[in-house]
């Protein structure tokens, strides 16, 4: 990395798309600084992932804040609402799933835009992707495009010149395209952790959205995916 | 209050502002959800007056949130940095002062937003305000159009048409008309608290930036101020 790269604030949530996104700003050689929000996640487990995969990826800053959206409910993954099981891949593919967080993304965002002002960054960082999960609204580049305009319009620096720019390298990449790129960039994915409602020991379900998202991706993309899942799975879809 | 009315989340500091904007809204007819964010700030008995204004105003929703920003500091207000205090106002109105949380507004209302889209609300109160200030980015109104932007654009509602308000009913008003609005809506101003440096009991100091554009509020609106203050008071201006 340069001596004098620039630094970046990285969204890290644990999961394969949020290290392959750090990884991925790491190779480009920012000085990333990592960002990881405690939202009281129902797989609060991706937290011990996010810790894993800055270690293994040698980044020197790495913190945790807690920003409580349990306090709110409204989602499978803060309230106790279900979380839906061998869900048809189409149906997965039509609407906006009860695991959305309300304005989730846009609580991580103000969140790392207040740790980059404070760096002196311009640079934000994050996994996200509209191709897979076309129903997540705050997964959308028109989203990101005007979070910027709020960080423009809401920061000191941005009122004295400065330009914030989301960094979403995934946007494009289905879930194979994310497995390679992260193979590329030397992620070992046995440290990620994706699953919605793993077991306390983190053993993944193998049947929320968000495992066979992760399944079918690995096996489109020919890669063997190493984290433990609860039993043998016949991947839909 | 109207059987009917809408729901709208206020966000509450415990300041006068704040808990003038709570007021109006309560007046305007809508089901009014207080948010109390903390997030870590020196002045955090201002907490334990939003709990005080909420009673007064029979607010039946009220909700503390931590979301705790000295972990990237960055302020007078999250870091171990000096509160200005004596500052003459023509400084005050110039520049950016060491008081601006990094993105703070920005944090505040997607906390908002995130309250607000699971109640089913599109309706945001805060007490934002460009005149005295001018130096506070995310108090101005374009920041604010830009959020509604954010908020249509991240949200499953806005997706589904949703168009949601950020109302800032202090936003074109100066101190003295915010006292007399709150005189006019009934506030207990003995209940808020403004001091960005007070003493462990609450005290306010009367010499920081907060404690003087109160004073100058109250002295040019003719009211009585009737919080206590440390010193005998001379404000400047």
């Amino acid at each position: 990395m340069s001596r004098n790269a620039a630094p970046a604030v990285a969204l890290l949530s644990g999961g394969l798309d949020s290290a392959t996104a750090l990884a991925w700003a790491r190779a480009q050689g920012f000085e990333c600084h990592a960002l990881t929000i405690d939202y009281g996640q129902r797989h609060r487990v991706e937290i011990e992932a996010a810790r894993r995969v800055v270690a293994s990826l040698g980044i020197a800053d790495h913190r945790i804040v807690s920003a409580d959206l349990r306090a709110f409910g409204g989602s499978a993954l803060t309230a106790a609402i279900d979380v839906p099981k061998e869900r048809p891949l189409e149906e997965m593919a039509s609407g906006i799933p009860v695991s959305y967080v309300p304005a989730r993304n846009t609580v991580l965002l103000a969140l790392a835009l207040a740790h980059a002002e404070t760096l002196g960054a311009v640079d934000l960082v994050a996994g996200m992707n509209a191709l897979d999960y076309s129903g997540y609204p705050d997964c959308r580049p028109e989203f990101l495009r005007a979070f910027e305009e709020v960080a423009r319009l809401g920061t000191k620096a941005g009122v004295e010149g400065a330009r914030f720019t989301v960094h979403a390298p995934l946007m494009a990449l289905d879930k194979a395209g994310i497995v390679k790129l992260g193979r590329s960039l030397g992620i070992d994915f046995g440290l990620t952790h994706s699953c919605y409602d793993p077991e306390p020991d983190g053993v993944a379900c193998g049947a929320c959205d968000a495992c066979q998202l992760r399944l079918k991706g690995f096996r489109e993309a020919g890669v063997h995916d190493p984290v433990r899942y609860r039993a043998p799975i016949s991947p839909r879809g």
